[in-house]
């Protein structure tokens, strides 16, 4: 009669426990969430897009309240939340604050997704 | 003497009041953050690294909580937030969930990026 050890069954189920080669670390992980969740709200999404969509690439803050029906605090909290994750750079001009997207934003979000799936 | 009309000063301090051509629809705008929110945890950001790079391009749920550190009700949560975002596929295999990156994850990605950044 042949028995099975209940270990070796055990084993056979048993998970992983670790990574797989090739996985994000921790560290990278919380970089890239960061990059993610600044376009994770709505409003940011529209701020970020209708800079993008801005001619010479430039738009005022006090430009920006009016399209996405938000009073200018809040605005301005989306855009340190956007400035912060190096998707707009910020220059002062006069009174107003004015963005642009940063120079590096497409490769950004790029690279995001390349961490999380790889390039193949 | 010339005088300047109060209304001409405030309409050239005015707001465009409307988003520039070719900014994103506030309905798409709220899709396209669906998708980077579910990219804005470090968490998820690992669970689809790790399935990304799992052999075979699976990964049973029994595998994930372990390199995660997270319980399985914990994970099976992130893992629905994916899917639900059209970023892995999800089949039953015996009394488990595999997952898998979903075909078009990537250009999903991108396609959002897109819709924010423009095509420039």
């Amino acid at each position: 009669m042949t028995t099975t050890h209940p270990l070796a069954t055990d084993l056979a189920d048993a998970c992983l426990c670790e990574a797989p080669v090739g996985a994000i670390d921790p560290t990278r992980a919380a970089e890239v969430a960061k990059t993610f969740k600044a376009l994770a709200d709505p409003a940011r999404v529209r701020l970020l897009s209708i800079i993008a969509s801005a001619p010479g690439g430039d738009a005022c803050v006090c430009d920006l309240t009016e399209p996405v029906g938000l009073s200018q605090p809040t605005v301005s909290h989306h855009m340190k939340i956007l400035a912060d994750a190096g998707l707009v750079t910020r220059r002062q001009q006069g009174r107003w604050a004015h963005f642009a997207v940063a120079p590096g934003a497409r490769e950004l979000l790029g690279a995001s997704a390349d961490a999380v799936l790889g390039r193949r």
